[in-house]
């Protein structure tokens, strides 16, 4: 079995656990925890794709075990909703709801498409995180092979560019295909756009999260850009994209994080 | 008291009622009904702003008497997050979380702002809304004060300018101030971006609707933007800025909307 697909196991009564080895500095990723979480959401919807899923983070997941309740709200005829809650001991980590489905079944006639794949070298040319980062262990990148593009590496050395834009390849160390619960962590799974402002670095919490699935993607490493274009009063986005290595834009991301200073 | 004000009123065991007049054929605004489901999940929050709030639409709303449940997940310092349902005889409509705060109690030292205010003329040289709209009701148009950037209107006669953005004004139409919470609405009061490409024209029906509230709104109505990026597949991405009299952005939404052929 895979390492991601372990770590994303759940229980037909929704017993699970965070695994150890998905976290920076010992708190689980949070695109990890939402995937975790709609791993038994998608169990209970009975649909294989998620389709949108948000997350509001309630308390950092360390690792050891979780309960994840989940509840349909609505079963249509091509979408299901589902809503529930990673706690531990009484204590909510993470409230998740989403909307499951059958991608494979949606109709493909009109496309209209604005912007692309971001620019980069292929991914041996790209620049690899590794699970040692300055003052940050970064378990997480032991798991995964996440490479930046040249350059987006800079602020390692302290160096800024400016602009709030972080991109990259994304696959699983292990080789699992990137498939649709996984695009869930591949959306928060690079250092954060406004790295390379200057903010004063330290732990950005995410206050909400959303993935839209938009669509299966091909097999291959996939391409992520994130942007931040606003941050202000303590509060910051980030928007994302992950296309695959048929140039298709398969997920659509955006998180409300506060600043160091918020 | 105001009209948004009058229908968006929650009595403290949850009852409510979707109000006449902020629909569109029958079926009431999607913005409204979060607002609506807001309203009460605020109450319970015991905070003065929405900050961030999801909502996942189940079934259209009908003017008539709901019940609005809501439950608090997590008290924070800071933070409160609440999650919800309205329902009408044991019929969920729409599902809601978010997580409420004080936005005048917020930092406010850093700032980085990529872009701006859509470029357009003054509110009294843009193109009024009203309720009648070709074959669509739109009872909303009446409660509000809707106006389009010259060009954005085209639609309305056949006529697609090719991309898929709409811009305009919005205030209320009896003068009642746009507040963090009205932001819920404004974000989804506009005719749908995807008006301007070449889909076939048809109900847009709503999955999942996010408002990110970025600050207070000085007095004054707002200018509103809204960009569709990606039409694949049957669904598409529906993304939406909010700024003030000041310049200042007040909210970001997104919404994963199906297209009529999805």
């Amino acid at each position: 079995m895979s390492e991601f697909d372990d770590a994303t196991r759940v229980s037909a009564d929704g017993a699970a656990a965070i695994h150890d080895g998905w976290d920076i500095n010992g708190n689980a990723n949070g695109g990890y925890l939402l995937a975790l979480a709609a791993s038994r959401l998608r169990a209970v919807s009975g649909s294989p794709d998620p389709l949108s899923v948000t997350g509001h983070y309630l308390a950092p997941g360390t690792p050891g075990p979780v309960q994840i309740d989940a509840t349909t709200v609505k079963s249509g005829r091509r979408f299901n909703t589902v809503t529930g809650q990673m706690h531990r001991d009484g204590k909510p980590i993470l409230q998740a709801t989403g909307v499951f489905g059958d991608l494979s079944q949606m109709t493909d006639d009109f496309t209209h498409i604005v912007g692309g794949p971001p620019e980069m070298p292929p991914m041996d040319e790209c620049v690899p995180r590794s699970p040692v980062q300055g003052v940050a262990h970064v378990a997480l990148n032991g798991r995964l092979n996440v490479r930046l593009r040249p350059g987006d590496e800079s602020f390692m050395r302290g160096e800024r560019k400016g602009d709030a834009e972080m991109a990259g390849w994304f696959s699983f160390a292990d080789g699992r295909p990137v498939d649709t619960l996984a695009l869930l962590l591949a959306c928060d799974a690079f250092p954060p756009a406004v790295f390379h402002i200057d903010l004063p670095p330290g732990w950005v919490p995410t206050l909400e999260y959303t993935v839209h699935v938009r669509a299966v993607p091909a097999p291959g490493p996939v391409r992520c850009v994130f942007r931040t274009h606003f941050v202000q009063g303590g509060f910051f986005n980030e928007d994302g994209e992950v296309w695959d290595s048929q140039d298709r834009l398969v997920a659509q991301s955006r998180q409300l994080g506060l600043t160091p200073l918020g």
